[in-house]
């Protein structure tokens, strides 16, 4: 049995708890929060679990095998260390970090005492998105040439992030786990309204250096709630639209049918192939109940997660780029892989 | 009785002609293209214009008053400028023309000789973007912090412009009918993948340099069609979504309520207001016979029509800079007005 | 060339015209309504279509092959019947006649002399029902256990019929096209509000007696257009919605697993199957260029038209028997084969 | 502190029970089901309920002032009837009793003894449907010409009732509380398929006398969930869509102007009124939330709940005379109130 204790009971807390409590072979031991409303309103719910002001205290206890950490971002490298130090497995809510080097520094640690470093990249875990990989590693769609992601809402404000790095992450791990590589550079432009000095709107576009661009829209002050993300490809296009409850995936058989030769494609006037629509099934399972599996699994299996610390660090990377072209009005900055 | 003649008989003359033979107080007496087939397919429909191969005889006719060009954009302003210089009144296809100067000139010459030059502009002259911005003047918005404008689809290819080009004249000429200045700089970022020459894929990004930011999307790769317009305002919000047959125009009163003074607006824990949908009802009228009437009544009158000449000039200044940044890899471009 | 007049200028005449001025092999000769203005305004965009306000007088023109008839349904039998007499094909608006014992006396007129009788039933040529033919008739759906039709909208009223007249027969063809035969029995309901005579709501169900079921819901007082039409299968289930441009048709790989035995049925403990989505592409074509087209064929080729007069009298006979349904409050009429 | 037990397990009791538990001034002191693998699954969640297979050992416990019965219909009436007789408050899940005099019964008993006896009619608490019902009460509608309700999905077959029992309570509830009388008669057409006994596709017609009709229908084998609600008035019209997650209710500004007397009422010619659409803002609380909280507070107060006896009992008398209609093929069966 994994014993974990769970840090931070706001937004997402209480969620990891549901599903670290309704995980097989795992269970919450305690629970770690500096307010002590939020511990005793949870308590009533989970009477079995330990309640804790005290990080440290939790790092001494012996019968915690793991931490689960959702705080603050700027919270997540000096809490994920000393959980490392003291010997736990680590998952962090993502982003992983709020700097380069301290992701970096955080999978070092945890490859040299062999702890298990992951990071709750939880769209990752969808079975939508686990489709849409499917269906990209398939072919089916040939080349990737454009992704373009819209995730813009009414939403909840934060003190310590703009809508960057608030929202983005979400996207870019789910862009990460489909292209599997780092782009070559990033532009951004965002815009503050609310407060002067957190950007509420803002644009990000990815140049992946073989024809693939990739175009992030997060936005704070929609009137409305769009999940969107479109994938078209050479031959065949997707899009997943996660507030679509019947048909969150949809195949288009539609594509331009072009010549294999150059002189060819110069020709302009292409034909257009259209065809038919496929919306796959997906099973109706949880994205953190499978996030909570594959953290107990490779706990007690010895191996990665699926999102494990190297994919925290190519998130981050991109988010730190991004903010820097903001900073610079969009000038585009180089990743070197 | 206003004689008019349509020169170019592509996707879109056809369309002019129907709606001048229709319009109150005017006729189209000629129609000219290079291909007989197309005259005489069109003189098959309406026996009584008649049909011509030579310019330069519509030109010679001095029966004709006007004439509405519909060819490619890289004849524009080859053409206006004959036509102006022969006295007749202008209709120029958007946008005006493929070179600022070459638009700065056309103005220039129809000043002087007292015609009418307009460019056809022709969804500030849809009904629902008039309602969206009598929207915007009533003040119910509050300050407009960003408009997202998308146009996507699989769409006709062209050759001799890319989609920036051929797309984006439709929105920026709707943002410029709303905004009513220019923006202080543009970046933009595009990508060719059917035609390594021509990009299908581009996104724009106009600051005005008040808080105000507004992007756009336009695609001929996407596997489905949309059309849609956000503005987002500091009181409410609105979206204009064209293809929506019975709804193309919702209000939000959704809002961030935030406190008048700058402490309290980085106080971060704002309140959300949350409120009633909108819809205002659309009169069902064709944006082109409005196109049509408005260059007659201009031609008659000796007024100048709502999208002029200096209309399409702020647009196609817009393109130039677009094309600039493009070419830059997204270099932000300034525009002096 | 076949030499067509059309009878009724009113809302759907016109359109008549223009397909059979642009059909194969066919030209319009002769248009006739009772009112002067209607002819001069069709004359004005048809130069060459010679106008009569008496139908006696198209009929006497030996140059006129067929008359395709567009005028209220009240007049439908008498003025097919005078041009059977003369000899001439005939083309009629849906429904057929007003009476059942009109439109079998039409079929032995026309068959006596070998002239064509064709009832447009538009719908029926649509591709998309065209598709959902090829569908039903594929057996992918399995056995057709419902079909449920929503045809509901603010609509135009008319002064001779009811919504069930009006609207019913659009569906009760498309219906009649995809089954073949006709039902066993009929209920329906209507309530008249607007005029007191004229029912402006109804419902229609149609009993086929093998466990097929089709429910009907008319209406010209809806705030909302609907038009879509599902059709519950053992095997599989289809929803044709006309108003979606993209996706019109859906077929739902989405069923209910029961054995084959009626022991096995008995367990309601059934499982679910729950499978994928697909859309079949469609062709852009226009439903009533293929009726023009099929009514020239059937002239030019002495064959029947899709929509013969079997067919319009099937549908007559069904809304004759929802009539007499509606007026015993619902009381179910038979329908002897 | 009101101690309540729930009886039976299955589908929605343990709703119950998460409700009651988060209920102000209430409590749950036991649970009862004839399953003990759902009793220790719902105690490990609450360890502090007691746990009881048998119904007799939670009436006799005095501590116990009210039971919460989400048991199969057919052993609705026998339970709530023990419950009334050992002194408890009874709240009973929709619908009220599988016969009509058994829901007098119930009624008589509570009404005796000044016991509180509700129906679970969740729906009428959904703060959609108290909008609804605000929106009707204005006479913002004007009088109410139709209702169409459409309740249809792939959903869970019940083995003790079929599809009308089993889906159209929520709807006849819904009307019931919006229209507040009953219908003065009734008539239902059923099909069954997978099971030759159990209707599982179902059309219900009542008519109000006064020119309201009100149309269901109920379908457990459709490939798509639809719950919908149209209500047409003289004035506007109102669409409730409860799967619309942004915009549940729309009220449509668009009618038929029709003058005030009969003759200018049999004038057909209409005029066609189009308006805006106005879609308000609800709060968002859950229905079953303010079921419990509505019992709690029925207890304490010693008042009627919103939707007491005498409303189960309505509805339990139009699914009796809807079953009896679609048993006689369809035949009009009166109700006298």
């Amino acid at each position: 049995m994994i014993r974990i204790a769970v840090i931070g009971l706001g937004y997402w807390g209480p969620n990891l708890v549901r599903n670290f409590m309704d995980a097989e072979g795992a269970t919450v031991a305690a629970c770690c929060d500096l307010d002590p409303r939020r511990l005793e309103r949870l308590c009533r719910r989970f009477p079995t679990i330990r309640a804790e002001t005290s990080f440290d205290a939790v790092l001494a206890d012996q019968a915690v095998d793991a931490v689960a950490i959702a705080t603050p971002v700027g919270t997540h490298y000096e809490l994920a260390k000393r959980a490392l130090l003291a010997g736990k497995h680590v998952l962090v809510e993502k982003p992983l970090t709020a700097r380069v080097d301290h992701a970096e520094e955080l999978i070092e640690l945890a490859d040299k005492d062999g702890r298990v470093l992951m990071v709750d990249h939880v769209f990752v875990h969808h079975p939508a998105v686990a489709k849409v990989k499917e269906i990209v590693d398939s072919g089916r769609l040939g080349r990737l040439w454009f992704i373009d992601s819209v995730r813009i809402n009414l939403g909840l404000f934060q003190s310590d992030v703009n809508v960057v790095w608030d929202l983005a992450p979400h996207d870019l791990s789910i862009v990460d786990h489909l292209v599997g590589r780092l782009p070559r550079s990033v532009s951004a432009f965002g815009a503050a309204h609310v407060n002067p000095d957190i950007e509420d709107v803002a644009y990000l576009n990815l140049d992946y250096g073989d024809g693939l661009v990739a175009n992030f829209h997060v936005n704070w002050l929609s009137p409305v709630k769009v999940r969107s993300l479109i994938l078209g490809g050479s031959e065949q296009s997707l899009i997943y639209n996660d507030l679509d409850n019947s048909e969150k995936i949809k195949v288009y058989n539609r594509g331009v049918e072009i010549g294999a030769d150059l002189e060819s494609r110069r020709k302009v006037l292409v034909n257009y192939r259209s065809g038919d629509v496929w919306s796959p099934n997906l099973p109706n399972e949880g994205a953190l109940a499978r996030v909570a599996a594959d953290f107990v699994a490779s706990i007690r299996g010895g191996r990665r997660p699926l999102t494990d610390g190297q994919a925290g660090w190519r998130v981050v990377r991109i988010l730190d780029a991004a903010q820097r072209s903001i900073q610079a009005a969009g000038w585009r900055v180089g990743l070197s892989n």
